[in-house]
């Protein structure tokens, strides 16, 4: 606090883009860029959902080449700075030279919250070329704020100027976010950001924990547009932050009219709805990848269990991304537990 | 929280009537009503959007009378009690005295927050009748938490069994609730609630913040059903709750599943929205009476002002219901001063 200025680093074209299933209009991106630019956004993000290199079957194709989106938004953006987001494994040093050549000036690789060291050589990359470079930890209610720090420092150390705690299951409570923040404020020198997603409606709640606990950057997008129950929504989180004295860059009416006049008649005309359903809710309670969700669904069907169950478990033994074989195992165990019970009674 | 279970009082018949218009199905409210109850509801509200006799041409006509939605909801109660809501000034006692022949168990009062007084009356009458008796102070950010903690004496006094802060603007902020929830908790011996709005995306975290500081009971609706931005989604507070290990009589699942196959579909039925728009966000931010939204829109495009200053000028000077004659005189002073600006440069 102490009247330091928030960044605030927009997500509406890149985590959007799953909202979006990939499929944004050149003009809309525009639209919407321009719009965040002249309302004082620090950070515009762009890529596909799945970060740069995302645009392939296994992750979704994008309407348009990323270079296109990226090219058609640094043309427009007056003030903010332009950012992309890379993962390591889809994305590869050699596309953010590719980028870094169309005026991108900020870059976030984001990893697992227990891979840091997969991004060493991203961070370095980028700090060579001058750039702003964020480490992003994925997942970050899965370990302790003792282990997170350690991944964090991993970052820091390859050159971050900013780590991220990320809630990407919109998992967390206030309080455990104010614990990984604080953490993070007391162990390292660079920048600490906040990511939150709303699968808890607690997306602006955790945000405003965030920045009372230290943070530097928070993420949001125009009516909250992201991947499953969304993030927190730009325009209610700068109500919210200008209401508690929280100081940002942003002009909150241009926000309001850029989320009411732009990005809610584009989700209307494309169809796009950002709700907390049934499925966004349970992957929040349950705190897993969403990808497990159509898997737990399968097994769900199969061996009569609930799909809830499922993921519940699943959050509980810390699966993570490349363990899906382990959702048949954990629906069969589950079926068996039922069974065992019902013969008991 | 020491263990103590949280009395969850479901509004999604009375508050989620005025995002309905009032035009409620019968048999729609009874299976929602069937669903609560079997989904360990504690208590549920019905009743027109501003109480008992709202059913009129100046606050909406209802489709069908109140006396048959309460009679339809209290035959198919099994464990939930059956409240309603009255409003001194809308409903009288002789409307009170009619539905507790229904089988109503609970009575809720309410009053604007610094009029707990016109309440006495009523909440004697109720305690007479031997109901468990609520009294409801709404607009409670506009006062202070020891101003607020005056009027809920009076209502203790008058034999209330509950007083709650209700953010009927949803304006307040995590810190604000405390304050307010800790104060009553500090000064009353009679039981504690909070009843949320969504406006500023905080109805479950404001929902938490006031549990964390003592409140007894606490106010939902499924799918956040309600006024403009609506209520704390309900099944969404449970999950919440359960993860911070607050502990309700409610079925996180049949709570998720009652909104997702029945609230929901209904909604869509109906063509009802839900969402935290320019409108319900200026409100919010405002914090002001929802009934000055088309006053000021009107004034704003008269005079040239934009109408969320007109709004924040009018919350600023916390005007109240009945002033609504001082719209024009806020605008016209707004305009002036624009003038005056733009002579200066």
């Amino acid at each position: 606090m102490e009247g330091k200025k928030i960044i605030i680093n927009d997500v509406t074209l890149r985590d959007g883009m799953h909202a979006m299933s990939h499929q944004y209009e050149i003009e809309d991106m525009v639209e919407i860029a321009k719009a965040l630019d002249e309302a004082g956004v620090d950070i515009i993000e762009v890529s596909h959902g799945d970060g740069l290199a995302g645009n392939a079957i296994n992750y979704g194709f994008s309407k348009y080449p990323e270079t296109e989106y990226i090219s058609a938004v640094a043309g427009v953006l007056k003030n903010a700075k332009l950012d992309v987001l890379l993962l390591p494994g889809i994305g590869t040093i050699e596309d953010l030279e590719v980028v870094i050549d169309l005026g991108v000036k900020v870059v976030r690789i984001a990893t697992h919250c227990t891979e840091a060291d997969i991004a060493i050589q991203h961070i370095e990359y980028s700090k060579g070329k001058g750039l702003d470079v964020v480490g992003f930890l994925m997942m970050a209610h899965m370990i302790s704020p003792d282990e997170l720090v350690k991944q964090a420092k991993i970052m820091e150390s390859a050159g971050a100027d900013c780590v991220y705690v990320v809630d990407s299951a919109g998992a967390m409570l206030p309080q455990d976010v104010a614990d990984r923040i604080k953490a993070f404020k007391d162990n390292l020198n660079c920048q600490v950001g906040f990511h939150a997603h709303n699968n808890l409606s607690l997306g602006v709640a955790n945000s405003l924990a965030a920045v009372q606990s230290g943070a530097d950057r928070i993420d949001a997008s125009l009516c909250g547009l992201g991947a499953g129950a969304g993030n927190a929504p730009l325009e209610v989180l700068i109500a919210v932050f200008n209401k508690a004295g929280i100081k940002t860059s942003c002009d909150l009416y241009k926000l309001m009219d850029a989320a009411e006049d732009i990005v809610r008649p584009m989700m209307k005309r494309k169809g796009v709805e950002v709700v907390i359903d049934r499925d966004s809710l349970s992957l929040g309670y349950a705190g897993v990848y969403s990808s497990f969700l159509l898997h737990a669904k399968r097994a769900s069907q199969r061996f009569g269990v609930d799909t809830r169950d499922i993921l519940f478990e699943l959050g509980r033994r810390r699966m993570v991304g490349g363990q899906e074989d382990m959702i048949i195992d954990v629906a069969v165990e589950l079926a068996n537990g039922l069974k065992n019970e019902l013969e008991v009674k």
